[in-house]
């Protein structure tokens, strides 16, 4: 895989990923949208069959890592080479950036609709996580565990000989890690809505404070350190943990 | 493949395509049913496993594209022969006009019910889309955004030298692909129903504009062509950005 | 296969089958079970799991068709030899009348709740289906069509040169045709509850006439042949479909 | 396989099960969550891809069996030898003790939220389960019937010749289990809550009796014996049905 192979796959698996997960909170949130209070349910697989586009889209370029946290946990235990990770890297955060753009032009009339104050919607969850209750320490440890739990199921999948190419190939792994994803969602996203993945929170959350919607709300910057350092050292352990125990 | 059998696969297919997903939309609207209001996850999963049944069922006559828009895609991309595509879209606006009489006749009894006119429901929605907002350049945007996110992720997963006769096969990508479209109608859904296939958007409005549905509503043919020309711009930009980038 | 293994196949998995598809409704419809009221969707999945555990437990011995009419549609198509086709419906209707006791069983405490009668429930629907409108023509036709809807797609996955011992196997057509199955739920099951079986329906009505459950409520004899003779119709005709156009 | 080996996958894959099943209880039922009140198909995907995670993760040291109840079953079958049995046991319930507590660490400033008194929730059926009905012998059947329908399905899968190291491999039939899984969820859940796994139970129960969550109610230690015994005989009897019928 060549340096701009690996960007530009990145950059459009990440960009696919964001335009499904930031669009899915998007339909359930935003006034007169069909899928709107349609719950976490809908959330949770919105966000999991975004991993499925996403890294399936990403894979004959980049191998579909699509995660920062991921290509970290991969460069660790050595599947990814250190020099390639600044490339994946670019490509997530702009990919990222891309997709949450794309999520808005998709739901541009909803958002308008915030124009109105009384039905005025708090736009920054579509965008990035926010926790249940703020505390940083309880926060942080949130998104480490469930990234944790990200990183060794998918070492365990893809990794050392059972290597394929990052997670991705139109086979069987990238269906499964998509499945994976859902199930954090399920079971872990309760308290903080499940960053796990820094590209996903940062890069959406600076289009935001961006983009000309009425009424968004705050960007939360004192935040958003947390879906950032969470999700990296949760995968760096994982990784360990995996090369220790594998 | 002959040209006969590019049409009766393609006819086969979407005809199944629509009477489930017609189907799951009469099974949620409709009154008495018994999936009735049971919400957006049973219509994107219903949408997303009329897919799975009609790709399936072409793919050993026709490769199983059940889209107009995908096969202008895979015409593009260089899969599909230019020559043969009047036959798929022959087949497939056939095969949707088909599958929405059949979805009448298997609720022939619910639609009934409509000539009670207090309980009258506005029909139109079973048959074709129709947008939460009604405002052309954003329905267009939003079918043209929904349909890249279709085509871009269908030519990586089966594209070029992963060319499995376009999608077909009782392998895996038909299955990453209904999938596919459930993510899609969860997170892209929200504003305009998500058509992303002119055939599954016109046959049936046909249909409905025929049937002798009491109390049907209006067939709407001011906003008929929106999800004809949006998917068709936004599979032949996915093609575009695929064989660009890939 | 030897005679002994098809009844036996069929009979395990077949039961098996009823135990997770009757269990769910009871699930859902039956006072203090923590399923209560969780809707179609859940009865869908319900359903489609139980034609993965059984046609997947099944697999080894029989090919794992689990229903009658599938299995004359294979005789039809001529996948299975027509002199074993009595084997495989006795293991059909014995392994339905087994889940259906089994599924009793399991809800026990939650049946004998009924005994109270100011919040007793009818009982059937956990056994048999019921339509949501009663008119024969309408509800053969449903059943008719949703059994076409299973059959064709089936054969055009496990058919002719596709032949795979029937459905069965560990391999993936067992798993796409359990999601077919929750397809047809979410689709086509409004109308009549979706027997698309007759030993599903007729086998467990049968049980529910004989168990001593308080309070139970009709066992709906009049409409009991439709589930049976829809079903039949609908798979022989998608036979004649599959071998006229594949 | 070496006997370290076998107690460290299915310490860390007993870990993840329990990390997200008891995660998705806890999203479901505490204050504040996100995921609060989102229902019975949360719950069920929850555990079931809780199973996906756990299993595969498992599988390239100790195959991911996860469930003493399963281990019995593949030793009774002939799969696993009865003296790596103390390894796998001494795994599974380890790792369910961690999983409970990392779920707790997970969920920390949900769980504090008890500490008001007024809104405080009973917190055992985060961590084990608890029937609907207390009735001993039907609680010991539907627990006993459950973990039939689970036993039996897996060897028909993964049994004898099918033999792929117990579950997992990154192959097909560790997803298939864990819809598997699901579907005993969806279809049995509803009396007991679905324990089918003693180490599930019995594991995260003494975790409960001990962490410090302000208001945690009853551990329940009366009924603890049920989940233990149902489960292995449930799996001791499906054994010997493949043995015999397979």
């Amino acid at each position: 895989m060549s340096n701009g192979d690996i960007f530009l796959g990145e950059l459009i698996g990440t960009a696919t990923l964001i335009l499904f997960g930031a669009g899915v909170v998007a339909g359930v949130i935003l006034n007169k949208s069909k899928a709107q209070n349609s719950g976490w349910i809908v959330i949770t697989f919105g966000w999991g069959f975004g991993v499925l586009a996403g890294a399936y889209t990403a894979a004959p370029l980049s191998g579909g890592q699509i995660n920062p946290a991921v290509t970290l946990g991969f460069a660790i235990e050595g599947t990814t080479k250190w020099e390639d990770v600044p490339y994946y890297l670019l490509g997530q955060f702009a990919g990222a950036m891309v997709g949450a753009v794309l999520c808005w032009l998709a739901y541009l009339g909803h958002f308008n609709l915030n124009a109105d104050r009384d039905n005025a919607i708090e736009t920054l969850g579509i965008f990035s996580t926010r926790p249940a209750i703020y505390h940083t320490g309880q926060n942080l440890i949130t998104e480490f565990l469930a990234t944790v739990a990200l990183m060794v199921p998918i070492l365990a999948m893809v990794g050392g000989d059972r290597h394929v190419d990052g997670i991705g190939d139109a086979g069987l792994p990238a269906l499964l890690i998509s499945l994976l994803v859902v199930g954090i969602g399920l079971s872990l996203g309760g308290p903080t809505g499940y960053a796990i993945n820094p590209a996903r929170d940062l890069g959406p959350r600076i289009i935001h404070a961006l983009l000309p919607i009425p009424n968004k709300g705050t960007s939360e910057w004192s935040y958003s350190w947390i879906p950032v350092i969470g999700p990296l050292a949760g995968a760096a352990i994982g990784a360990v943990i995996y090369n220790a125990a594998f």
